[in-house]
């Protein structure tokens, strides 16, 4: 497996989480690094149209915003309220120059995850037409299943491809991240359906800590952790993807260092490790 | 469905872990619980043929010993001193009286998931012999994918039920544990699959709280989660199976509570949630 370059490497803003965007932008684009990942709570106070005016200047491109989804709610207000807000998601995405909005999907406790995948399947529906006028994909990403209570009751990429071939549509496909799905024996069938579906949309990278002392915070930079992402990034490129991967890691540690010194690990592992 | 009832009850040691195994087995007896499933650990000092006298002077049954397995290790010693560990585990099991061994799998990060399951594979190859002889049930636990890294490359019912039919034994089944399952889409057809191919050995429950705050020991009581209980029963009497429901709880805050107080809660949980 060849190692990757910097050109197909793009950083999402919570990676950074202590920076802000201009920060995050600058430092990004000194280290080369090409593409940038919006998390929605990174425009606040410049809101998406300036976001990514300042992205441009800076030469990076927009791979994603992040993130909408949480379709899930045991009432049905709940659930019209969801769905208003993914469409108000969907026009930050426009304001901001992101062809592609991610979908964490939502489960909540006190209906079964069948139901939850139900409610998803109607608030996509529901969000489709807006996201295919604003020409804004909307990319559904499998979590994993300790995540099964209350963020996403899609939680192998099997059920993912499901979901996305239910709609056949070219602005509904699958956001593959190593750390919710490394663990899954059908692994490699399910990429290569996913691709052959025209479904595969992005690829997320971190690593999985072997002790993970937080559920949520404690994910690994690529090589801290045992997740095979050569053999993965070559099934996703069998598939013919060439597009960038994406470097997202939620972490208390990382966060918690020098995020300059940070950021010079994050991309010497992209290098060696992705 | 019906409600269960206390005849049907069996307790993993493990779940009111403050106390000896006397202790145990007085307050488990006295609240009319019918089978006890015993850890290594609550041997200590007495001895699996002791301990097994106790228990059986008290009225109780012995459902299983657990847990033997951890066959992977990235050194061939290391495999080797497994199985010896495993064979002594089958013994300390017969001369307590227990018919079962529950199997917790293995996983070492260093390896392939893949490379995980041939060594497992390999493991129960070499034991298997011994516990015919000795007419211990070896029962394969599937265990969560939150665990892939280092307790068990089988994360799925679906793997464990490969498993176990590539042994095609009446000594190698599978313990179903809710906690580790409930979240697959594909539950009802593999618990269906496993009775029908004679490998549904047992029956583990607890609940998956919804902010479960550490990966090891905070698992909840049935009720304190998301865990559809019944449901996942009716699945599991849908093949014949009449067998214990085990309780299996690790929880650092049940284990702080008086354990009297607990037993009590246990119990109440047992037949109105499970």
């Amino acid at each position: 497996m060849e190692n990757i370059t910097l050109d197909r490497c793009c950083i999402h803003t919570i990676t950074t989480k202590p920076w802000s965007l201009p920060q995050a932008v600058e430092n990004y684009a000194a280290m080369g690094i090409k593409g940038i990942s919006v998390w929605q709570n990174a425009t606040e106070g410049i809101g998406p149209h300036r976001a990514g005016e300042i992205i441009r200047e800076a030469g990076l491109e927009i791979v994603s915003y992040v993130r909408g989804g949480f379709f899930t709610h045991t009432g049905s207000a709940g659930r019209a309220q969801a769905i208003e807000n993914n469409k108000k998601l969907l026009e930050e995405a426009a304001a901001l120059g992101a062809s592609m909005l991610v979908l964490v999907c939502g489960a909540s406790p006190g209906q079964s995850l069948e139901t939850s995948r139900q409610q998803i399947k109607e608030g996509i529906t529901a969000i489709l037409p807006l996201a295919e006028k604003l020409k804004v994909k909307l990319a559904i990403e499998p979590l994993h299943p300790m995540y099964a209570a209350d963020r996403s009751a899609i939680n192998t990429l099997a059920q993912a491809n499901d979901m996305a071939e239910h709609f056949n549509s070219p602005f509904v496909g699958i956001a593959v991240d190593v750390y919710h799905l490394w663990w899954d024996g059908n692994l490699e069938g399910e990429i290569a359906r996913c691709g052959a579906n025209g479904n595969l949309f992005a690829y997320h990278v971190c690593d999985w800590k072997v002790n993970t002392i937080d559920m949520l915070n404690d994910r690994g930079l690529m090589g801290e952790g045992c997740i095979n992402l050569k053999q993965i990034r070559s099934w996703v490129e069998n598939t013919g993807f060439k597009g960038f991967c994406e470097v997202e890691i939620f972490s208390n540690i990382h966060w918690a260092k020098d995020q300059h010194l940070f950021l010079e690990e994050v991309v010497e592992a992209f290098v060696s490790k992705v």
